[in-house]
């Protein structure tokens, strides 16, 4: 078929066939439609759009480029998550082996990324001895024994996405739905799972900093993954700061370790359970989303929870007693605190800004082949809607020789601002859009 | 300046600043803005179109990308003009000489183009002798000294264009207004002239087919076209069947010569006359368009043109005595008539098919590289409006043996349109737009 008109169609607002979707994602995976062919394909899509059909059969036309994972060996229902991406955002940490204790299978694949900190697998490898390089038969072996395992990717998973991302981030189409859609679902769907919790983050650390546009980004996930045949389902979360205290590697598998032990609570812990009914929900285990929590707090109450992410680590070659002594974790050498320039509400934060920070210190990486520092990140001491004096410590850096505190200190020094008169907290959860049954 | 703001700036409908554009310009003019970038740039100017002032800032930029012809040793104004391109087109072969009897200055730089038939250098070409490489002294002394001379491309006029030319084809971007305009009126203003006329075609031969569009963008050109500071003016005129009769590189020269010559009346004489009035006037040598096409009739009765075509051809190295013999020209071998398969009025053309059967008889290019027979080409034997009878000749076919009749025939069988009841001939000029002033 011809590029160009397939490219002149879409300019004209037209349907696409999946005849036609299905020989675009064709040329980018065999590299056949040059770079400049598929840029203008794409510009047209961000202006034009795409009806819900085209966006099923580019998502099932992406997912199909690569492998396709079979992981019918694995008995039950296989769920995952799946977060738009935040800061201090360690619900994966905490589900995995919480869901997998209430009788789910989580089977899970993860990226590596780019970002404030490392991906799931950074904060895993900061665990002295884990291993995430298992074969798929380990992999599917481990999760029939356990029901849980979080590993890196081993397969070549829509192959055709990493293509379309990369050029979408230098031609200024990164935020077109059916793009945001597709890019995210047919790697979801490539990894074989068979119901999947959408975590969609609105706010100032958010892909989609506005409400509105979360939420539409979150329905149309949701009907387009049930289209694909699977179970998919969302939440809208706030990300206007981080989630969780604890920003880094090792920081946030500490806090996961600590939520798990019940010695934390708040938005982090409160997110993880409305994330983790809506996984039990899909799974067929709870009857609701109430029962679903109630599982998830019963789980968390006794030790079961703790003891499958024991587990976990143990059948990964890691050392399990980091659990019980998180001093086992790697421990970055230097301490700084950051303090309030002045008294007032604490009213709002540039979340971004505050991952950075942590990428600045170590935490995160640009480019792929940076190596990250797992001991490093910071810790905050406020929220949103606290009432803090001036020189009160806002947080507390956790530094190497190798940190860029200067860096740091200076995005931090503008992350936060102060009011006079009280401040709310942000609502924690703005939607849930459960799957179409 | 980062070529993804600009990018989003455009896809978001904003107008783009003087320095944007430019930077863009430069960034494709030294190649450092990738192709993919400037393709999905290309899409959303498609897309989200260009205001007034954003299309004058992106012409002066292309036409600043490469060498600015200083034509300011030549005294008086020089005039030139622009077809949009179509069958059977030769109106510069006739204009040149004419015009310049006329006392206007004509210092043509053509390009050679790719189309049905060579351009007007290849027309040229087929004069024995005839030499269209002159250096840019000799050029600007021939006009001081004859008032006219037509030569190829010597300086790196707009090479912008050609870049972006080359990815509009394949990136479904050739019909935006603001980046046909731009491409068209910047090499005419790299050219160094004062005064353009523009021949916008309409009709199944144009690049817009539609009259309404054909208008728009004459409208545009000579709005945009006087605000860079040069004279600009247009005429809109009809392409639904071939201009001239006579289709091929030396048989426009002829029909050319035969006009000047006052033997052939009809579209192609009518066409040049509007046009050369415009061009005297847009020259200040004329006072009205009356008064232009007066002078002009009588520059042909006294045969002056033909003599300034004489004396152009001699100062370019060619036989001049081709114009008062023909069969000097190069002479096709075979011929073969193409006739009417049934009787009646002949009320359409495929034009673009009439002229890509003479591009299959050898008389254009598709590839830069391809050669082209001058000899070749068909004359026409009826226009829309007559009525023929069932085995009547509608074309006569000028052959060599690489000639692909068979091809060619099998376009023309399916070129003309019969209808039983009258067809009236197609208006020749829809719309005349004067510079602004």
């Amino acid at each position: 078929m011809d590029p160009v008109k397939i490219i002149a169609r879409k300019r004209d607002g037209l349907e696409l066939t999946r005849d036609e979707i299905q020989s675009f994602v064709t040329g980018v995976t065999r590299n056949s439609w040059p770079d400049y062919q598929i840029a203008a394909l794409l510009m047209a899509i961000r202006l034009a759009g795409m009806t819900s059909r085209e966006t099923v059969d580019l998502t099932m036309a992406m997912a199909a480029s690569g492998d396709l994972l079979d992981l019918s060996q694995i008995t039950g229902v296989k769920v995952d998550k799946h977060s738009t991406g935040g800061v201090g955002d360690t619900t994966t940490l905490i589900l995995a082996p919480l869901v997998a204790a209430c009788g789910a299978k989580v089977a899970k694949m993860s990226g590596r990324g780019l970002g404030h900190t490392g991906g799931t697998l950074d904060k895993l490898e900061s665990i002295p001895g884990f291993s995430v390089s298992l074969t798929r038969e380990a992999f599917i072996r481990q999760v029939n024994d356990i029901s849980v395992a979080v590993i890196g990717q081993t397969a070549d998973l829509a192959p055709a996405d990493k293509v379309l991302y990369a050029l979408r981030d230098v031609t200024a189409t990164v935020d077109s739905l059916p793009l945001i859609v597709s890019s995210i679902l047919s790697k979801k769907i490539a990894a074989g799972c068979d119901a999947v919790v959408l975590d969609v983050k609105t706010g100032s650390g958010a892909i989609i900093p506005t409400l509105e546009g979360s939420i539409e980004l979150a329905r149309t996930m949701v009907e387009i993954g049930c289209k694909t045949g699977r179970r998919f389902s969302a939440l809208v979360t706030d990300m206007d700061q981080p989630l969780g205290n604890y920003i880094g590697n090792a920081l946030e598998f500490e806090e996961a370790v600590r939520v798990l032990r019940g010695e934390v609570t708040g938005p982090l812990r409160d997110v993880s359970m409305e994330l983790g009914a809506q996984m039990l929900l899909s799974a067929g285990i709870a009857s609701d989303a109430e029962d679903g929590k109630n599982r998830l707090e019963s789980a968390l109450a006794s030790g079961q929870g703790l003891e499958k992410l024991r587990a976990m680590i143990a059948a990964q070659s890691g050392d399990p007693r980091v659990v019980d002594d998180l001093s086992l974790l790697p421990q970055a050498p230097g301490r700084e605190s950051v303090r309030a320039a002045r008294s007032g509400y604490l009213c709002g934060m540039r979340t971004g800004d505050i991952g950075n920070a942590a990428r600045l210190l170590g935490a995160g990486r640009i480019h792929k082949e940076d190596a990250i520092d797992p001991s490093v990140g910071l810790i905050m001491r406020a929220r949103i809607g606290d009432y803090v004096e001036a020189g009160q410590e806002l947080c507390v850096l956790h530094t190497s020789p190798a940190s860029d505190v200067a860096g740091a200190r200076a995005l931090l020094d503008g992350a936060f601002s102060f009011s006079d008169t009280a401040a709310d907290p942000p609502k924690l959860i703005h939607a849930i859009i459960e799957a179409e049954r």
